[in-house]
């Protein structure tokens, strides 16, 4: 029988009105270094252990000003996750385009995509798995990481159409793997099994689904 | 750029003393029924909607009774995740196991897991986004996750020795599939893309795997 814990996690509450939002290049900034501040400490002292105070203080802002543009922490939390899966999108979105012109075979365009997302997450290890494993996943948040899903899959499939593979549903292949990819690719720098290193796992993604694909 | 509502998501928080735990028959009874009545609730009328209040009188409990066991609702949505979990990879094991004795060939062995573990998300399917995007990701359900995709990866793993296939490493093919498999499942239970049924779609996991395994 497993044990009941008492913890309370009331998930969000929209309230009515959204916090300000920074519309000028100052405020932007500030949010920036804000989020920056929130940032380094999660990685150096995990979550539970970093206030806002803290945070403010390494932002060089008053707390007022951090409560102006989060309501709490895990306002902070989410922010990130928000920008980390933005920021994978990007990197992801850039590295198809840049195939898009050089026409790359199959092989060297899933290792530069697998190990670009993978790169992603080595700078700031520990606050990739809090982002991960806790980031508040808001009924927006899904929603976003969906469509982000399904938009690098709609520029994948351009891709194999391109290479001539997947031919009977690129469609259906590219979102697949971008699916597998990402839960994959999370599983191997989250936590690799015992005696495995990384660089390999990572080798072993690219080799399995080249093989999918081509075959497919 | 992205606006920041104001949501409170105050993470768990595990208090020192643990609610009771169901030792006796009867209590176990008791949050069985308690469970079920929440996910029947959950799935019809989702959790926003949903009280504890009217938890307790569905499963003819009082109110007191309910919180000697949960302390609010979101526990009850962290216990039916656990239930997921486990069934999930009960129904998974047991699978392996009947295999292990009537040693089907790769495709059907696939077939059968793929479809086992998608059907476990058809009876419910409210309550399961609810659970996929929503459920509190403490750390303890986190690593629970990552036990099970273990366990059943070295269950795989056996399979695809008996089966001579990814020889080179049946180990890290297994762990990446259970991986992959589980992504594109829930991808395609919780948002099948447009045009697309279903069944063609987990066809599709079927027939990617099969050829990934056996000529990794």
């Amino acid at each position: 029988m497993r044990s009941i814990h008492a913890f309370r996690y009331s998930h969000w509450s929209h309230v009515s009105t959204p916090r300000k939002r920074p519309r000028q290049q100052r405020s932007r900034e500030t949010v920036a270094a804000i989020e920056e501040a929130a940032a380094q400490l999660f990685d150096r002292y995990g979550y539970a252990a970093t206030t806002t105070n803290k945070i403010a203080e390494r932002a060089g802002v008053s707390i007022g000003t951090l409560y102006q543009y989060f309501p709490n922490k895990d306002a902070l939390l989410w922010s990130l996750a928000v920008q980390h899966l933005e920021a994978t999108a990007a990197e992801v979105t850039a590295a198809l385009a840049r195939a898009a012109a050089e026409e790359p075979p199959l092989p060297r365009l899933l290792h530069d995509l697998v190990h670009r997302v993978a790169a992603l997450h080595t700078t700031r290890p520990t606050l990739h798995r809090l982002l991960f494993d806790q980031a508040p996943r808001t009924p927006d948040l899904v929603a976003r990481f969906r469509a982000t899903e399904l938009a690098l899959a709609t520029s994948l499939a351009a891709h194999l159409r391109r290479l001539g593979v997947a031919r009977s549903d690129p469609e259906a292949a590219a979102l697949l793997a971008v699916q597998g990819v990402q839960a994959q690719i999370h599983g191997v720098m989250l936590t690799p099994p015992d005696g495995r290193d990384r660089d390999t796992l990572l080798e072993a993604i690219v080799t399995q689904w080249h093989r999918a694909l081509i075959e497919w």
